[in-house]
Formats: C-alpha cells, sequence, structure tokens
C-alpha cells in the first residue's frame, strides 16, 4: 500500500545577469522543484504518462527565468509553482526551495566596477513556495547564520544526576549557525524588504539577548520577530549549540579569565522551537 | 504561542572496543538523541529546572555503554530511550538515533589478526527509537548506499511540452545513493538478521529489477521487502538520480555505443516514498 | 631509505576573547604545526625519546595564546615556531600555519553592542611562518574568495584541433574561489595593514581587468600586487575556473542574451601561478 | 618575473561501461590533467595561440576512452601524457592523475546479475603519470584508506615539558587514514597487480605491527612494501593520527577498562615519509 510519495528536481543552479549598460546586476539561485500527486502507476507499473521529466522541471527554471526574469526568490519561485501546477493535472502539491546565495559588488576606483562582484556568507536567503488547488503558502528564511556572543550568556539551574559533570556557569560563549524559516500571512507584499526586517531582528535580538540557555535566547529570537514584523505568522528556528570550551590552563601554572577557548565541532547540542501568533 | 519544539545532543561518537583475549569486537557509532516535553518555560523564562543538559545526555552514552555494553544499535538505542524517560518526568517523546560505521577485520597471516580492522563503506546502517509513554517505535536503515545499473533501465512514454528536451531511452544508467528507513512490527526480533535480509531484498530487487523509471524500482523494492521480512511493516526508500549522461562523441568523428558517460552531481533527481502493509 | 619526513598537529582551533569592559575583541584560528628535523630514530626503531608529543604542541598553542595573548596571526605564528626551535635540539625545521576565520560585530540599537559576532566569509586570512635555524620565512594569504566578472572577459584565439569543441566568446562569466600567498621580505612590518593593501589590490585589479584568459587575469592581479605593495617579494595564486555556461534556450524558442547561466562544478579549469620580483 | 605556472582541467569524471553479453565491466574515474610549458604570454600578453583549452583536455578524455578503450587508469593516463606531449610543442611537462572508485558486483539469484553494481570504499586507487620530453614517472596510490588497529600500540619515552599533559600509554588505539603513493621503476608491468600486492602489504603490515608511534607503524608499512614488491622504487605515506580518547568514566563510578573511546576529529596528529631504496 502507497502511503506517501514524491519526486523532483535538485541541485538547479540558476545565475542570471541583468545588463543595464555597463552596470549588471546579479542573482544566484540554486531551485528544487518536489511534486506530489497522482502518480501511483508511474510506481508500481512503470507508467511515465503523467510524469513530469525531472530534466523538464529543471529546464522549465531556465526558461521561466530568461522569458520572465527573477526578481525576488519568492516572486520566481510562486511563478514556477502556479506554471507547474496549470500544466499538470494530476500534480497536488509543488514545493518550490530556493537558496539564494549573495555577491556584493567589488568596489573599484573609488566606486563600483558595477560588473565585478565578491560572495559574501556563509548565510544564505532562503524561500519555500508551497503550492496546491486550495492555496499556496510562502515561507522565506535565513541558512548558516553563523553568529557568537562572548557575553550575557549564562546555563545554570539545571537538573543533576548521577551523569552530570557539567559546571554550572554564568558567563560562556554562545555561538550557532542559526536556521530561520517564517511563514507570511496572504496578501501582496514587498518580500525583500520583509526578509531584511526579520533577519534584523534576529541579529539584533540575538546580540541583546541576556541568555539564560540556547533555547531562551531562540525563543525571544522568533518572539521579537512577530512583535516586530507584522507579515509573520510563525518562525521555526534552528539553533545548533557550538560548544566553545574554556581551556583548562591550570597544569600549565596559568589561569584561564575565560579568554581561551577551543572551538568544537562533534558532539553539538541541537535546540529548535517553532512559535506562532 | 509556542507550537513546536525539541532539543537535544547531535554528533556523540562512540567507539567500543569488547576483548576476547587477542580478538577484538568493534562497534563504531555516532548518536543523537532528541527530547520534546514540557519544557515551555525553559523557552519562555530561562527556567532550566527540567531541562537535563545535553552534556549529561552525552555522558549517558558513553556511561551505559560501559555499564551494559553495545550490541546491536537498536537495542541499545532502546536502552537509552528506556532511562531518560524514566529519569525525565516532563519528557514526552524521545528519539535516539544511530548510525553505525562498518569495519572488517584485516587479514593477516592467512588468518585475522583479530585486533586490526578496516572501514567500509560508504554505506551505513542506522536505527531510531522513538519511546514516548504510550509505547515504542523502532525503525532501521541503510544510508549512502551507492548502486548503479547499467542494464535493464529505461525511461520512456512520458508527457513532452514546449520546455522537454529529454530523448526517451531504453538503456539508459540508473544510479543512486539509497536512503532506506523501515519500521519493524512490535515484539521481540533478531535486528541484525533482519537487517541483514531486507538490506539484501533491497540489493537483488534493485539488480533484478526491469526498470522503466526510478519510482519504478523504488516501488518494487519496497515492496520485495514486505513481501519477503515479515517484520517490517512498512518502509520508505528515497533514492536520488544520479545522473549519467551518455557523452555525445561525434564531434569527434566517434560513435557512443551507450559506453561512455560523464557522472554528474548537479542537478539531481529526487524520487521518494514510503510503502506499507 | 629515508627521504624525508614530518609530523606535527593540524586542526588546532582556538578562539581568543579579549574583554575590554563591555567591548569584547575576539581572535578565532585554526592552527597547523609541523615538524621537520633529526627524527629517523622514530620511524625505523620507535625511539621517542626527541619526538615532542604532537598533543604538547597543541597545548602550547593554547598555553601560549593565554601568555602572550594574539595579535596578528602571522605574530602569533612567529612566536610559536620561536619556541619550538628553542627547545627542540633536533628540529630543523617548523612550519606553523593559521588560518584566520573573519568575525564582525552585530549592530544593536544603532550601535555595536560590542560582545555578539556574525561570522563573515567564506573568505579567510591565512598566515604561514617557516622558521629554521638559519632564518624565517613569513607567508600570508587569502584563501576561498570566490569572486565573479560579468563583463570585460574573453577566450579567443586558442589552437583548434580534431578534439575541440568549445566556442570563442568574447564575452564569458569569469568566476574562481581565489586562493592567494605571498611572501614578505625581511624586516619589521604592520601585517594586518599589509594584508588589507594586497587583498584589496587583487580585488580591484580583478574587477578592473580586461580579461583574455584566467591566466591574463591572474597575471596582471599578481603583478599588480608587486607593483603597489613594496613589502611583496613574491606571490602565488591558484584560480579555478568556475564555469558558468550560458543556458541553450532555442528549443524553447527563446534567445539568451547572455543572461542565464548554469553554474557548474565539475569539471573545472585549474590555474595558477607564482610572479616574483 | 615569472617563477611557475600550471593550468589545467581537474575533476573530468567519466564512468566507462563496456558489454560482454549480459555481463558489463565499470570503469569510474575521475581524471585531473595540468601541463607546464612555454605558457608565459598567456599570462603576460593573454596570448592564447599555444594554450590548449582546458575544455578540449576534457573532450580528449572522453574520446580517448572512447576509442581506445579504458585498462588499468596507469595505461589510460600514459595514453594521455603521450597524446598531449604529442600534439603540443611548447607543453614541457603533463600531469595525469586519476582516481579509481571502487565498483563490485552485486549478487543476485545466488550468483551475479552482471549489470548492477555496488560502491565500495571509502577508499579508492590512485595514479599519476608524469610526462615530459625526457621521460615518465609512473606512480600509483591508495587513498582513503580507513584502518583501525585496537591492540598492539603504544606511545611512550617522549620528552616532557612545562606543556606536556599526555599520558604514556602502552595500549591505545591507532587509527588513520592512510594515503600511500610509490613510485614503479621503468619497464613493463602488470599494474593491477602490483598494485594489489602493495596494497596487501601495508594492510598486512599495519595488522602486525607492535606499533609504538604512528610513525614507528608508517616506516615499518613502507619498509615491507619495498621489501616485497620489488617494481616499488620509493613509497610516500601519510597517515593523520585520528584520535580514539578514552573517556573518563569515574565521575559516574564506573571504570573505563580501555573499552569506551570517543572518536574525535580535530585536532589530529599528522605524520608522513618517504621512504626509499
Amino acid at each position: 500500500m502507497f502511503v506517501e510519495a514524491a519526486y523532483g528536481k535538485s541541485s538547479v543552479r540558476l545565475v542570471r545577469v541583468t545588463r543595464h549598460g555597463d552596470r549588471h546586476d546579479l542573482r544566484d539561485l540554486t531551485v528544487a522543484i518536489r511534486f506530489e500527486g497522482d502518480y501511483g502507476e508511474s510506481y508500481t507499473d512503470g507508467d511515465n504518462a503523467g510524469v513530469l521529466p525531472t530534466d523538464t522541471m529543471k529546464n522549465t527554471v531556465y526558461a521561466l527565468a530568461a522569458r520572465d526574469g527573477v526578481s525576488e526568490p519568492e516572486v520566481f519561485g510562486l511563478a514556477l509553482a502556479r506554471h507547474f501546477l496549470d500544466r499538470n493535472p494530476v500534480l497536488h502539491r509543488v514545493r518550490i526551495d530556493l537558496l539564494d546565495h549573495f555577491w556584493k559588488r567589488i568596489p573599484a576606483d573609488g566606486g563600483d566596477r558595477g560588473q565585478a562582484f565578491q560572495r559574501v556568507g556563509p548565510d544564505a536567503r532562503t524561500a519555500r513556495i508551497t503550492g496546491t488547488r486550495e492555496g499556496t503558502v510562502v515561507e522565506a528564511g535565513v541558512t548558516d547564520l553563523l553568529i557568537m556572543k562572548t557575553g550575557h550568556s549564562a546555563f545554570t539551574g539545571y537538573p543533576r544526576d548521577e551523569f552530570t559533570t557539567l559546571p554550572e556557569t554564568s558567563d560562556r560563549i554562545l555561538a550557532t549557525s542559526l536556521t530561520a524559516t517564517w511563514r507570511y500571512s496572504d496578501g501582496p507584499r514587498d518580500f525583500g524588504t520583509d526578509w531584511l526586517a526579520v533577519r534584523g531582528t534576529l541579529l539584533e535580538t540575538f546580540a541583546e539577548h541576556d541568555s539564560r540557555s540556547v533555547q531562551h535566547t531562540l525563543y525571544h529570537m522568533g518572539e521579537a520577530v512577530l512583535r516586530s514584523v507584522e507579515a509573520v505568522e510563525s518562525i521555526h528556528l534552528v539553533m545548533p549549540n557550538k560548544h566553545h570550551l574554556p581551556v583548562d590552563l591550570s597544569p600549565f601554572g596559568l589561569g584561564n579569565r575565560n579568554e581561551i577557548f577551543v572551538a568544537t565541532t562533534e558532539p553539538f547540542g541541537l535546540i529548535e522551537a517553532t512559535i506562532a501568533r
């Protein structure tokens, strides 16, 4: 018995250059497309009569980018979702995921050359469009946003058992690689403006929060977004705790005034939550 | 408003050596632990009174491995889940994910030395234990199982539109990196034996199937598992289509009798389904 | 017979926080240490009498950072090199490699909070100190500097043979992930200032160059550094050609006015050169 | 002034299927090509008159594979090197690097299906051909060969200073990811047979050696190869020390009889040497 199925194309790499005379604009996207629908017979019998090839999905990304342009990732994703729903009668639900890689202009001659760019990261902007016959959901996000607090971060008051060795601390490093995804309410919207507002609120709240735990800071980051950006209905945050451990310098006759840390990658804490209005 | 939250520890790396005189056994696991429960106040108020530190979760992995040993990953995961549910009253649901890395003995002197090992892969065995106050679900799986068919694989009969360029083919390479996860029915079980049976059925069905598409082969692999391994209630398969494209040699005055391919990584098809009894 | 040998410690992760009241400074380094010397008997006979453990090398990184602080990576590397040469009589040559990860302050409240940081990249600063009994060489560099030109880049006039299919182009995208390493002349120096000058020259020259090939642009970037930064004796540049291929839209009845590209990762060109005074 | 330069193509992915009726053979190679020669004017002036495009290098890989077949990687590399030297008068030195990915047949029906394969690894076979007008050097190797000893491994007798904390141990885990590269003497040779002999000797010596350090075992692995495989002139071994640290279980009231380890990735020791006749 068939419970659930999906198919699509991932890692479609699209770079679009828009030429305004000497000055170019650049959009660098990685797109993934995912179809759910009445595709049961392709699985059970190998009947491909309704199966739009994933190669055609890929071609459609390039063709629509050429024909209609690419502005905000959400807008491009909406156009793709609409196109696929219009053309594929057995398609019930289409999901478009977009990863928007940042480039800034290289300054030259006191100004910008206008045709040379430098990648900035490691963070990237994300968008997810989920379209059905009933309606469409637009989500946006950030990923790989590496942030660190060297003060105003504690972890105390937790339960202890026979396997507890962690010392309480009122002053620890809190570092994470933030992934946040938020859902917009319906209605026309300037996706670029809202995205900047959410990202700014996340960063500022992280910087200003007196943290009692990753959970505590995560919640208040999400709550601040709901408070300050009206268009956001709910937000999901994932914050791995990238542990920075103070080095024990006492064997060397040295003290560690909370200055010398080893950054570790394994193991890591993993904290997440969804906060809604 | 709080919709959903979870926290835990990931990438806990455990290697356990069991010494039987000159002959050692080796178990190499990566463990992740995830808690869901009444942790709302840790998020909203920074109250950590019920929050078992993820550092203690990590310690518990090593302590239980030392105290009780590690046999099958499912058994170790069940012990961890039980331990955490017993000790943490506000914990509703605990999930233990285990990745089991394979090592084989290095043959030496005509026999095994017994204390020297070689990693085999890239595939690995997985297990997931999900425990609540009501009961426990055991899932097992394989990941990163790279497999390829150079015959008995076609893709034809699909719809065409103005963006279609893919030629139909009755003889293409089908290559994938299989991830499969299956759920066991309740009851006592030899997890090692069942795991081998499922993996063997997946490989054999992949090898023998006359494939009309990735979907077609995926379904019949899952269906064969349900048919041949009674303990499996349902199975989820994820099969990225790692495209191998025939190289156009005509500019060089050469033919390509379906022999010369370029292996590509981007973009890739992504096919998945869950099949249940 | 023993031709050449080396040993050391890699991936030593050091984060140092310097606290100036409410305002903190952050240095985030990955350090590698490599020893060459009279270590032959440790290889042939397992005699470790002269073999400083790599664990001690790691401890030394943390101890010196605590005792003496960490300013520019070159300065910290010089101190490490000197320390190891002083203490290890059989050590002939020590190499210290440092990777300096960038963090910027998160703006908050109109100003900086001073204790919250955001990682910037993907590029990083590098330094290499090579010390012997005779003297010390200081090299610095950048790595993972992703840069792209969407104009002023051509590739024509190359030889053709029976395996040539590449069309000549007077207007292609040139994208690379630059790794550059330069050697400083002896003498006291402000490493931070020189580093910024070299990096700025590399970026500006890349942006302004009328490129006839990757080789052509690479050379002129290096040549501009030698011309504008006196302290640099020689420079080595590595520039993978990250191909961006125009998509053929003609099957869709669309033209491609050099606007729609697929970014590829495999295969890639690889161009490098060393340029000296 | 121009000191040194090279250019070429990397990550050329070639899969060749040879069809013997129902039974297929598979060769899966990643090829890199590197040219050195009189290319100075391409750098300084952008004169591409002698610059074979890297795209043509890539085409040549596929064309020669189709025209002449692919047997051992060394033989294919030699043909490529010869081809490029013959055609490019300004080419002084060409280097061909080949990575040979292993696949084994999937057993089916009690036998092999003959057209279905499973990737085995993580190790791979390597070959490097370096051709000049004066002669050609053939090297072969293994990479990513993960091996571990759980006995017969010690590390004692090393010097101690004020930064030493490592305890001496007579029984530790020794784990590494071996990369070995060896150079063959001139003359006709069965590369497959020699490769198997070297790899077997490396594994067997690793398994049987009473190790006093990574250096000690590395040397004796290389020395055993020179002793047992006549065709090998010299061998270079690189052995990162992938530390497995015993977990301190005493806080939990448990002993660790050298059974419970945490596998770490950072930092790691790095040991290498070249051994020649």
